[in-house]
């Protein structure tokens, strides 16, 4: 991340909820197949990818508001559609580090599943269409999941301070995979779960 | 307002772009003519409004997000169109109570501005379409003004202990009032501030 500049000043952009694209931005996250490579169950599949490409799976726009007083922050995210083996795409996920710092999503294109857990291991799922809006409570990892044809793309309103703490998901992922059967997301164990069954 | 239950789960809302409404909604604000009567240059027109029936100028929708450690909340806003005399619906506006808290806005329908004036006097006008998507720095008044021909509808994230400062703007109003001419809007001095020419 680049150094964050103080900016007392208000500051508007403007965000096509088409493509996920907004201006002004002060910087993107590209996330491709190899740097999910753990988190998909189906490894041939991701190194059949890789070597085919290794596509894109999701762009992470930011802008930072840091303010002599405060640290808001606006993040647009945007799942392609698209599948590694079995399993849609998704995010990789992520705790925040710290115990007070919740989060809203705001889905403005697309379908899916945002899949939470928290570190006690309750697991939960909200269903996403365009106008679903998600309070993420503190301490719960949060994954975001495209189920559909189109682009994912949704709006997310934090805080700088909070952190990202992806230790955790590297190490044992989520609760549930969401795997295409029959033309339908069904969720599964995950099977890099020891008591997963 | 309601006392705020602590619910330290997951919690979606789905907000409908077009209405402004989301469900499960926990309150529900109405501003007619009369709660903004002193607010309009034109003191006439509003109590003729007032007498034809009191309209409504906007609905806030609120639903707070209250943890055990954090305190986010989801606020969103229908502006319906329409004058009162010359001058074109707006909100009461309102600077937050706490030196720390900012608020950011996201326009989802309709056409406006976003009035921003600090205490110190620095007066901010954002150019409001769907999809722009303003962070409004602590300590900015913040007003909204439909001048289009359609309902002006956005989300809002914010924390609940911000805290809502009317006085401010009940006594001296903002820099400008935003005034239709000839079919278009125009800014013109607040002739409730003394020096305003």
């Amino acid at each position: 991340m680049k150094p964050v500049e103080i900016n007392d000043l208000p500051t508007s952009v403007w965000l096509d909820i088409n493509t996920g694209v907004f201006e002004p931005c002060v910087e993107i996250s590209r996330r491709k197949v190899s740097d999910l490579a753990m988190m998909f169950a189906d490894q041939e599949a991701v190194q059949q990818l890789i070597a085919q490409g290794d596509p894109v799976v999701y762009d992470i726009r930011y802008h930072p508001f840091q303010t002599s007083t405060s640290d808001m922050a606006l993040g647009v995210s945007t799942i392609y559609p698209g599948k590694v083996g079995d399993e849609y795409h998704m995010t990789k996920g992520h705790f925040h580090v710290r115990m007070d710092q919740p989060e809203i999503y705001f889905c403005v294109r697309g379908t899916g599943f945002l899949l939470m857990e928290s570190k006690e291991g309750d697991f939960q799922v909200a269903e996403w269409r365009p106008g679903t809006i998600t309070h993420i409570p503190p301490q719960y990892a949060h994954r975001v999941v495209n189920t559909g044809p189109e682009p994912l793309i949704w709006v997310a309103s934090y805080h700088l301070a909070a952190g990202h703490d992806y230790e955790p998901i590297i190490a044992r992922g989520f609760a549930k995979i969401v795997v295409e059967k029959d033309g339908q997301p069904v969720f599964l164990p995950n099977p890099r779960r020891p008591n997963s069954s």
